[in-house]
């Protein structure tokens, strides 16, 4: 029943998991090797700082009995993704044999630490935006080969993704309104091309452009790297017409400042690209 | 003549990098298709903070002309991964078919800056240690499928990798010492799988278990989370005997006196699994 | 510069193209073999009824001259994606290796035949809403693994796309809204998934129905094989708040009457599951 | 026990099942998402025409319980691929999770549409051959990457499969014999390349070039768009000596008349390339 | 112009070309790295035994210039698959970057000894039969996943290949017709699941089954460890009616003896599965 | 419990598992198709002459009943790879759906030939250093695409592994001497670029390069076709520094000669280029 995960569930994670097992695997584990088959261990993982857990449903589905010792092994799963963990909160156990479990741990923590890393993050900005309607929204400034699961992990943190990639919204950002010469070119070009259910976005500096984009027929405007009090009057003047989304280096401290604009969105790219990792361990009991 | 990239080149880094591509294509990229094919851009990419560049030769790599355009675009690398940039480094500068361009920017872009991250953070410690002997060193906590390419980020920064993965190198590790009952055992086991040219590695806690490895037979001994003055000792009693590697929680306020004790490697978890990325722009002139 | 191809070009086609070559290759292709390497044949190929084309971009990637026989071969493509053909109009042409030639024929007019197919049938119905705004809609009814191609044939016939797969468009459909026992539900749960650019569909077959999903929040509103009458009282009322696609059974016959009541969009299934081939041959001069 | 397939079942259509779905699916699949894990639902799929079903055995994989819901949910196919079905004939059933069950059922239906498409055209084919020892022969125009599906197709409407591509069998086509200048060299070549169990088969356009290719040792005889009086006279001289086949733009009006020459088998391209898909629908009970 | 190559060319070479140096490159190769990228050296490959060259072609296509040095590396082959070597004949030859060139030595070699072993041995097999109309053929005794290599070889050697795999053929051996009971009706339902180009051939050891496997129609007979007696007779009794394929470990030694009974093919499995390598070495000028 | 495998295991078989049975099948295997799906069979696998058995742990994975039949048919494996087996011993037994057993008999075989042959030539020459401290060795000439198993063939035959691959040693071979110019500055730019757990290995041809390469700070030497004698001298002088390999031609003749000059191993070519195959076959009991 997708143990340990929130839904929608990532696809393409299974590809990713075998991957990166086989990157650690190379030819074979000789260190693992040292255990005879039949040696059994009892085992857990264990959050070591507080934040809030992604990957638990990728663990469990590593470290779940193979076919061969599902009577002898098993696995448990004691969190679902999105939840907080304390340091010191039981993630997974079970008993399994030993030299499995010790090819497997590696890979296993590196998904829990780097995606926990950007759900905590995440959860964090949306803390900081309590009481207040504007979503906090990710970027396409992810790891090469892991934006499925690092956006996964900003839905688990409480975050809304932005698009998934080039191919599920049309943004005219900066450069091709340089190289178009105008918003209203661009954006004209990019409705011909619109499917029957692609947005388009546009990125805007000034509240000229911001006009300028709403009267192309933008859906919504991305406002970048613009003041306070722009915003302010940007969102008074624009706001029910078109969604609005705030970005451009915004941290955790002016987070909330930023939201109380009232724009509907706030991207950040860090939640992706700057997470630092949560800590976990595997302990054989 | 592999331009941009420090060697060893680290392999598969093409399919890593076509992956990327596809993976921000999805089924087409309408937002680029606002463009002609003949509409020509000039671009440049360039460092938004100072530090130490890897990804160059990859961006290059992806932003060359392709065949059908190699008369009208060219691509100019300006730098060699491993590279120190301030802000305002230009990285690379080419001349492209703009909507081409734009399709590829945001891969380039999220290469340079996980990469460089990495690099940059692993210099900040090479940095720390100046006029010492010791190295620094990587670990197993990375990015899923993307390790040899932070491997390769590491080596640019000045580090020295561990062990790639659980195939060229033996570790006996805590999990593994708990579970065979003993350091001894576990070393001779390992001895008997080791090949030819595998050196085995014992993580110890106390100096008993430091003596208890050497005697087994242990090539490396990592002293995991040990205080400097007891490292300090196990350096005086072993050090010519084996290669010492001190790890757990090392910083880079820590990393110094860790390093003064004498040990020959420092390894730092942080240097992927934590680092922070380095910005870069790409715009269009 | 994209030769053949209509822009934005479906990604991934390069994957589809060396797969269905390696398919009717194989181990190898014995009777081209009967040519020695040296033997060169001038060839062609042509459209063998009236259509609108596609696949030539396709066609020219797999038929251009080789890294080793770009001197004494070359391929020209004499129309682009979405062009009009008559019988005997000139589609490709070249001098090629002829063992190479012979083993590319079929796998070149597979394609051209199937795309060329379905973009032909779509200009059909284009053509039958001529003077009306209504746009010629696709399904996901595809054949698996072309999905890309197909709904760019649709693009070369002047289609629209809708969404191209479960991930860029959320759609509550009939079987949605019987499993969650009513729209209501189902638009208040999908709202809370809802990325920061993805757009709300629902499916309905009455006058009720559709005011239920508008004011649920729905963006677009299909309409399921409703009869005119009731169709063009929902545009009426309904038209300016939401976007409207007619659906169901549409065929050549029935088309214009459908896009007469005002919907916005009529969407047709056949265009990929069902269109007949356009046939072309390569010959030899 | 391969429940729902016909023998021999065609390889490789595992992984073109789960290109398909991850076509489909790209990153998530958010409609599907509204519903908990612990939704299910009783299900049925059912013909919504007449003809020949192909496609069960791969419906019925795919809709298969997964392990871990195993216990609550259960699938049964109710007919054989290649078993005759009427408008309302069920084909398969069962209790799933209701979002597993939405996530997977328009691939599943694209399969069953497709190619009973192509099993049922074969059928008709085949009906209109009654009491005639003429076999109905499928061609290499085929869809890309489908090919051994669409050929098991062809089986399962009681066609015989012509070759599987270039790898399994010699045809000397009319491209061939031009750029070689002849039958006989091109035969006497291809004899020469020949494997222990090829055959070759000559595409030949009049009765002349038929006697050339048996003298030259061809195994089959293609009868290239022959009047029927033509090939009448090369049954009575050849057909004994060699396998002869006709083909050329055969229809259900022409192939019985085209048969009753006595030609051992008859070939269609439409089988593969124009046959219009059968259509299924999925309910949620 | 496929430079090396004997024609047919097997398909699919360079995945497996690329394949073996991602298996021999792993993450890097440090060794290769001491050499500067503009290190240059002039090397060639020769054979250091008499034997029938195999793998030149595919030698050639490894070690060419890549695209950013094709101005200052250069290759040459010397040979064309199937040519006979002498101990100190060259191969190849060119001028290379040092450190690209001992990356690929070890690959480029490991194909050529393992092909051209298998090409020597079966000339040795073809030159034991000189003067007869006797053919060697192969076997599926194949190293997995180099079939389509090793068969090649055996065609540079001069031999004549058996079916590719289960698909281009129909056996029925010796297992088939224990398990159905007999030859009669394990060849009839053959007959009835054969394509349009597909031979049946029936494995027999005695004079009965192989007229039991002609009067069920079988194409070809295998007579599997005959004795050279008993073999002649089946030749003169059936030798125009079908074709006759002798087999069982037929060695070097035996080979010609079995060939003058007539029959039309020998097939040794050792060809395949225990030919020794050919030795080539590749040196630095 | 990976029944059959002697440890560690080596990683990637089941990809080469099925693509060699991929290869084998291609589209569809119609001999077997002769079956109904519910004829069973009894079999067993046998070895036909003496030797070292591996193989088995793959074989059973193959043969194993699958999920829709693990009801009706068994499977037992009656060996552990490595074990030794004589004529007639019995490998591995079951109960298999008949069609199913003879699609994956020759896959079987094939794999348990080619491995059984490397392990059983291994095998002798371990046997011939008997009662001496010197380790068998491989090399890198391996089947390409097939190295982690005939690595862990030699390992079932009681040798020891050399390198993987490039990735997991530095060995400066006499090209990288010639190239550089000299061992030493070879050496010393290895040093630099090794990781924290590398080897570095040298191959000498004469005393003098032995201790120039130990000067430079090799760890290991590789004595290339270096006679008795002056091996001899080389051991005693050395032998406690460095880790000694003596390589070139060595046979099953002349392992015990030179391994008596004390050297740690005898490295061999043969064991995984030029091993005969071990025969065995599979019988429907």
């Amino acid at each position: 029943m997708s143990l340990g995960w929130k839904r929608p569930v990532p696809e393409g994670w299974m590809e990713i998991l075998w991957e990166a097992m086989a990157e650690d695997l190379g030819a074979m584990d000789p260190s693992a090797a040292i255990f005879e088959p039949d040696h059994m261990s009892d085992w857990y993982i264990e959050a070591q700082a507080e934040g809030v857990v992604c990957g638990a449903g990728l663990a469990f589905s590593l470290l779940q009995p193979e076919a061969d010792d599902a009577e002898s092994a098993r696995t448990e799963v004691l969190v679902t993704d999105g939840d907080r963990v304390q340091r010191g909160t039981m993630i997974l156990r079970g008993k399994a044999q030993t030299s499995r479990l010790l090819s497997k741990e590696r890979t296993a923590l590196n998904f829990l630490m780097m995606l926990s890393g950007t759900s905590t993050l995440t959860a964090q900005f949306v803390e900081k935006l309590q009481g207040l309607e504007t979503k906090v929204v990710d970027t396409r400034k992810t790891a090469p080969g892991l934006r499925a699961l690092q956006k996964y992990a900003v839905r688990c943190g409480g975050g809304v993704n932005h698009r998934m990639g080039l191919y599920d919204g049309i943004m005219i950002k900066d450069n091709h309104i340089r190289a178009m010469g105008g918003i209203k070119p661009a954006v004209a070009r990019a409705k011909e091309l619109a499917g029957h259910m692609t947005m388009i976005e546009v990125e805007c500096e000034t509240p000229q452009q911001v006009e300028e984009a709403i009267r192309a027929g933008a859906d919504i405007v991305m406002l970048d790297n613009m003041d306070p009090f722009t915003m302010q009057d940007v969102v008074r003047q624009h706001g029910k017409k078109v969604r609005l989304e705030a970005s451009g280096g915004i941290t955790l401290e002016t987070a909330r400042g930023v939201a109380q604009t009232g724009v509907h969105a706030v991207s950040v790219g860090a939640l992706t690209h700057s997470a630092p990792s949560l800590p976990f361990h595997l302990e054989i009991a």
